[in-house]
């Protein structure tokens, strides 16, 4: 099997990627008319990290490590790495070593729709982490795949050089083109956010400030005393 | 779709809640006959939290929280909030805001049959969730649902008023009608496990504490040295 | 059902045992020619613990924990204790009373095919287990199985004797008869990573390190700027 | 573990179950608002069959078949057996020699929240299976359990004498006091499906019949040509 | 939440499509290199059935319908209806009216990443679908999603106009711009097949054939008679 | 990674295999204690297809099938091919073109824990799988294993030689050394079990026949009216 490695694909400006670091995973997927997420299943194997970053993407084949090999050569500074293979796995295709190279070219964590191991070592060092399992397993080096390819995991495309944020609620993937417009939405969310949480504070409900009061009415919703309702159960 | 929202619903007497507070899952659970668990999926977002309220209950879509901003007016001092959904569903259906709501009004924590989302700042705030799946993914509003009605999640149903009590082992439900006997039942048998310990702690084994030697040569387990085991092996 | 409870089987070498102590299960399941892995389906309960001890083994009946009780009787010094189900079984056989007598009899953790209970106080005790689940779901002791036979967890043989090495990556077994060269192939392998370890922070890429670049262009992997691919795609 | 066996429940009235034994589950379930089924986990074992019946529940051991013993006695003409565990279970507790017994009693057939066997022999005698797995593992007779007391599966409680329908499409559970007047909006939903069918086939669209483009347009959504919205994506 | 709905997107043209529908997913996979498959959870509804189509792709809201009865405007002659939600959902999204109404207009059959109901129905009517779950569980049509936009299923992208091939091995989806290429990559494939199959069918091997025991050899695989292996084994 | 391949390996008595031919998967496993299975994950392709043969096994690389082509050459008359890989897989390892080899040479079916492929030309052509998926995805031939050792598939230990039956309920492995006892005990069971059917058939209760009133009461469980039932419930 064949497959390409694509060198020096546009990226997002780091600017905006900044911009989007300082916002949670949660926060830019709303912003974004909640798109832009990988699914739950990719957890992250730290506490407590938030990490934004262009993506440097890998196709590889289940049980093979080799394209992240090479992938690691087009890496630098604030990348994020973000590996899928052709069909499912959880082996521990990523360890300390590959984070070792990968932190002395200024990246800045790594995404994997597989396993991941030596995760004590990562924490250690500082090298974030969010994959589909945690293994021990190791891999070969013996078939091709892509580097800097379009990669689909869970229904969620990611291209090279689009935005990845990640924490502890999971990964987001802001496309480089739109990375200033969901900063912007994202910081205006949380401006409203912002005066939710004020409004709540002081004991607001989400019914009054949303008009939800409304809609409950219009779906036909009713409210019911527990005796009244008790009393027509079965 | 229609719906219900019941208003002041029986609940448990506050004194058996706080009792029941004192004991924890596992406990509750054998002092019940071995019953009353949600299932193993439901995990903690944090770790070394225990705590016990009575049940809001809510039923909503997948994909919409509508119903927990409905629940939240119906939410008081004491109460844990129970949400599940009518088909399964990972969403985020819950996060940092409804957490603030709630905290004002005195809610002790979340149990979720879906995703949970915003977990650091859950975490920062101190107000503890279990939940089937970390999620970002974000919400609509749209579909009617019904609010402290009975529920069921993994097998085991929830009613509004009964007693959730929560830590890291998983999630119990006493019934309301029965939380006071629980309570004396849990308490009955954290002694009988203080005796255990000490015991096992003299070098007791539960095969003679319990009497287990003699069901094992009931059922026919027989002792064999590793040489008689190994020569009649295939 | 009936079963066999085997007494004192060979074990690992105590010296052995120590010296995998000293390596991460990775580390030690490469040496062995990238084998003996439980599935990452196993998970710890604490975070930063790594231990290694010989196996004793446990087959049961789901829902019922009467063989461990037989199995403390047979565990000591150094040991470790391994249980599986006849059947998949995701119950909390396993808490902190059995953990009590285990540990007052030296035994150094608890792997379980199943669910485990009472994760804070195992913690709390340093008494260290990895599961396939967390669950409060108690048991019965109603049904015979058997105490160091060969068990098999995720199409992974364990048998008595054999060396269990677990930390935050998951458990390895290495055969009790090949301890000694899985140590010392162990030593050989970290060697070599800190060799490359060390490269790595120079700079070097596994590219180089390990020949790749060969096994790239023989596997018809292509190198092509972002324009040269962009201009050819659909 | 103690447990309650309930004898002579109250059933649902036959001609009500004969009447929805003439709908599909799917219609059913729509004409009692989009509920009482058990999940999409529970599935046939055979294929073009749809039985509907009274429900005589059991909640059992995982592993163990005594109380399907105990609940063949309560089993009569035009039931259909229910049966769960406490905790998840994929064990084949239910094969050919119960079918053999429950079919001589007038038994209609089987939902299991756990494992069946013996799948080619209840085939070939026509009586139908639903169940979580296909399973041959045997099982004990050691631990009690409860006969017809309410259970819950996948989130949906059953009661017995609740009337049971199922077929390709599932399991769908109906409370026995509001049989009738499923029945009748079943028989209306059908009427009104029929009448869609017919203007389908005539080219009608779901947008029009259902008034759906003013909802489209509420909700913001927009038409582009293809043209125009490959001008404005990245 | 808006949307879009994109119409007449290009389409591969009916040769291309038709040459494809005369190979094996599993072969025309193979012809373009080992990819284009959707996941192996989609699984047939019915058995013996192969399509090939143009796609028309719904991303939808879980729990919700409402985008397929807009794309159902969109579908015609020729095509297959392809359907993913924004986040995992095993509802009955699709049944026999829908397919009622796109048999009218042509469609050749439904791939969904959710739930499928009715399943009788349109196995009875030759309308053949394929999803990730088979529930009766309804839906509500409150929430906008996109028709003909890009989606992605199982980490594989569908566009509009592509071509879906679905028989009992799964799916596979073709670019449109590649189309006629891999269909003659098919019939090339299919050719050396049989060439292959005649081979087998006078006794050679795979080894002999494609030159494996070479491989074998570089890879370091021993052949060891039993005994030879026996006496080595602990 | 190297392997090895066992030529040779003693197999189970033909006479005893065919014996076990006999019986099904159930029977066989009960008459074994309840042991053997190979878990309810791995289903047939087919229906109504029963086999029994003596294992070839395989321990292959997620994604790679190198050594399913060496273990053709180890096939012959009567044998099953038995495929696992060293960490969990679903692609497609076998289809149609290793069929034709094997049953070339008189091989009587393959079990998979993995995927398989070309399933409609396998029915079409009688040579039966079970598997853990099915699914379309292509392989490599790039890393070794071993043919004709020890694997373990979800707890279940196989032998070169042992005994494989399978049929629409699973897959049970018989030990080559214990073929004939277990055909026996399959024997007795049977003769057993068609007294228990002629006995159910004439009404007796499974209560009566296994003497399990005595366990009911034994173990606590009581009977109640529902009346008093009602009466005492919350």
């Amino acid at each position: 099997m064949g497959g390409v490695i694509v060198t020096n694909p546009p990226k997002a400006d780091a600017k905006d990627v900044d911009a989007l670091a300082g916002f949670g995973v949660a926060t830019i997927s709303e912003a974004m008319g909640r798109t832009g997420l990988l699914g739950p299943s990719i957890r992250p194997v730290q506490q407590g990290v938030r990490v934004a970053g262009t993506a440097v993407t890998v196709l590889g084949w289940p049980g093979d490590n080799l394209m992240i090999h090479a992938a690691v050569e087009q890496c630098g500074e604030g990348d994020i790495l973000v590996v899928t293979t052709i069909s499912p796995c959880t082996d521990g295709l990523f360890g300390e070593l590959f984070a070792t190279a990968l932190q002395h070219r200024g990246v800045r964590g790594v995404v994997l729709n597989t396993g991941i191991r030596d995760t004590q070592e990562l924490r250690d060092m500082g090298f974030p982490g969010w994959s589909r399992a945690v293994s021990s397993q190791g891999t070969v080096k013996a078939t091709g795949g892509s580097v800097n390819v379009p990669i689909a995991i869970d229904g969620q495309v990611v291209r090279p050089g689009d935005v990845i944020v990640a924490d502890d609620d999971g990964v987001v993937v802001v496309p480089r083109e739109t990375a200033r417009e969901s900063a912007e939405k994202s910081e205006a969310r949380e401006a409203k956010e912002a005066a939710t949480r004020a409004a709540f504070l002081e004991g607001q409900l989400g019914l009054d400030r949303y008009g939800l009061r409304e809609t409950l009415q219009r779906l036909g919703v009713e409210y019911k005393t527990y005796e009244e309702y008790a009393g027509e159960r079965p």
